[in-house]
């Protein structure tokens, strides 16, 4: 049973781990509406915890009581409601967490690498509990993606979620289309702008959004979180070029994040993708995010909103709070976690999609004759071709978009392309996306 | 406190009043799937209850326990949870949601205009007797706004939300649109495709978005359902002609329903609207609903999806039955009925907005002076100007679109311009969104 507050009326009293932006904007909330939760129970800061008490910060923290160790604010009898705002799949963000859920509290994170590398093991420890352990804030900040997919979507069978679920990699590749900017120009001022990390690692290299994608497939889909059941692709090999070509072809080039089931399995991916322009996710742009979940009574329900900022993610926390003021009992991932089924890769193998392939060539006579034929012998037919000069480039560029073909053909037939003499530089091939 | 079932691992007995295609598609989703609800808890029906006991219908109910009588069926103790899909704001629906509350069983109903037109009274009858009260079938059917604005949004000041809640509406201005047919002929086809009722009144005129966005309002703001002070028009007016002459100047027609909130109260209405083309709302087409909630926090979100539809309707009564199950003790309306704040209606006199406004006048010299002149004099200033001959029309079609102005000086001008000679039918106002 879920351990009860001695009075209905004593207001919830809240331990914040991390005082970073979203911490800072949690504890304004707070103290703004510290009755914002419907039905009038109130919420107040009974202890934080960061790792400066003296850094500068927005919200005043001199009169609330410090703790230097997130686990013992954790495991304090003084809270009654753990917020961890720390981040990291492990050290102290999983030590504090863990020592909550075992003291039997209430939990609530933004921390997605944590929930999705770690989400089985904590949701067997919250469960043995009775401690409800909530993260909408992990994904897509202030727009309600986790509770739609754990509480909405009950009374139907997802087969696909498909989004832009970094902000980072979104900003990046709007300002490229629309300031002719190359990659690296534009992640510099992303840097400068706070838009990206020091470090962009996470982000540029998908594996923010592949942490976001598997936590939403395990809600989608009922079964354990698998991060390293994830196939991640970055942005890292996106050039301007592309993205001026795609266009012409009608596509805008997004990161866009996948969780499908079928009967062969599930499968869960992050990998840049063409998008047709008038879609709604090409449609997505800046540091907005957005989301496609298709439904096999409801159709497909999309969803947008920001990603990300202390505002809506602050907000995301103080549903969650609210929510366990209701004293809703759910299993974390849709079935309790003693009986929840594993993630069932899909063979890869199985795999079949178009593809967009961008050649950089010699101007020569017969080099379209000979990319066509390696492509026909291989097995991958072309659905639409695209030669156009474009100035400044020591070769000609040669786009062609193929029909649906196994992945592993068209990978083979790309590596038989490469091959060609004429090439001047290794082929780009880049999925389109099948919506 | 919230009445207990004997045991948490009998099934929950639910009693399904009404048995048209929303609760034909209940029963199947729980003949199918009686293990839907996160956390193992089973749904079985345990009783039903329709007008007719032997139409033809796509489920079997020869073996479910069948009542003449609603109002029995929701008092009935063989059920644990009542399903109220019968329809309209008074009679059988009402005093069967009446007879389950006072019996102190969770209700759940898809009844938009019960709960817009008695909400308060039923949340002070399903508070006082600890029973919850769930309508997320009653808006946008399968997406779910109700839980949104219920759930994920109360860590946010909600300003404003305004979305397309009618699919019969949105269908038949995209159909105009794109098959360039006229409202009565698309009306009729959409009678006869089964997207509109034979009496067509509720949607055409705006009322049924009026209830949906009068739930939306109770659940942003906190406060009492007012349907009455909801500003309503419906459809009846909008011309072929007037859907292309907004599309040259960039606008599609949209009938929009709004509630917003400002320090001088709050305001709910339904109209059309002309939405700029490469706005979401706009391009929402065919029987979609969209929606944008605006928080202080947050910012926009956006969602969209199937409004109607059986599957879509069941899932979200599936949903809300999963959610009672939970055991979440949450206010009807965000706040105890018992003290939930009135509806504070904005004086409609203070309401500014931009106008479209479309005249059919005769082909001679002087007209666009004399109209330009009596605008000026009543102080509307003219934003954009567009005259454009039509073939087949008895004149030429003038249109304006103007500036902010005074809603209140805008119809005076509009009243003064309809008194001038040259015009051959009144003229045709529309308002243009403020987004």
């Amino acid at each position: 049973m879920r351990p009860v507050k001695a009075s209905t009326t004593d207001p919830w009293r809240i331990g914040v781990a991390g005082l970073g932006t979203v911490g800072v904007g949690l504890l304004e909330l707070l103290a703004r509406r510290p009755d914002f939760a419907p039905g009038g129970a109130r919420a107040v800061v009974a202890g934080v915890c960061a790792r400066s008490r003296s850094r500068p910060r927005a919200a005043e923290i001199a009169h609330l009581p410090w703790f230097d160790d997130p686990v013992a604010l954790a495991a304090s009898s003084d809270n009654d409601l753990f917020v961890e705002l720390i981040g990291g799949s492990d050290g102290p963000a999983k030590a504090a967490v863990e020592a909550a859920l075992r003291a039997g509290k209430p939990v609530v994170t933004a921390n997605k690498a944590l929930i999705a590398e770690h989400g089985l093991e904590l949701a067997l420890l919250a469960e043995s509990h009775a401690a409800p352990l909530l993260f909408e804030a992990a994904v897509m900040g202030g727009t309600p993606a986790v509770k739609m997919l754990r509480e909405a979507m009950v009374g139907d069978e997802v087969a696909a979620v498909a989004g832009i679920l970094n902000g980072t990699c979104n900003y990046i590749l709007t300002e490229m289309e629309t300031s002719g900017r190359d990659f690296a120009e534009v992640l510099a001022e992303a840097k400068r702008l706070g838009y990206a990390e020091a470090d962009p690692t996470m982000d540029i290299g998908g594996f923010d959004a592949a942490h976001k994608i598997t936590i939403l497939a395990a809600l989608a889909f009922g079964c354990a979180p698998a991060y390293r059941a994830a196939e991640v692709e970055g942005l890292e090999n996106i050039e301007l070029l592309d993205i001026r070509l795609a266009k012409d072809l009608g596509y805008r080039i997004k990161l866009i994040a996948w969780a499908l089931r079928s009967g062969a399995g599930m499968s869960v991916r992050v990998h840049p993708a063409l998008v047709p322009l008038d879609h709604p996710l090409a449609r997505a742009g800046g540091v907005l995010n957005a989301l496609f979940i298709e439904g096999r009574a409801v159709g497909r329900i999309f969803i947008q909103g920001p990603g990300a900022g202390a505002g809506p993610t602050a907000a995301a926390v103080a549903a969650d709070i609210a929510d366990v003021m209701t004293g809703a009992v759910r299993p974390v991932f849709q079935t309790a976690a003693a009986s929840l089924p594993a993630f069932q890769s899909i063979d890869a193998a199985h795999a079949v999609g178009r593809g967009y392939l961008r050649l950089l060539v010699r101007d020569q006579a017969g080099v379209i004759a000979a990319v066509s034929e390696v492509l026909a012998e291989s097995g991958v037919s072309i659905d639409s071709f695209l030669q156009k000069p474009v100035e400044g480039l020591a070769g000609v560029p040669i786009v062609l978009t193929t029909h649906a073909v196994a992945l592993s053909v068209l990978s083979e037939a790309v590596r038989r392309v490469a091959a060609l003499p004429a090439l001047l530089e290794p082929p780009r091939l880049i999925r389109i996306a099948p919506i």
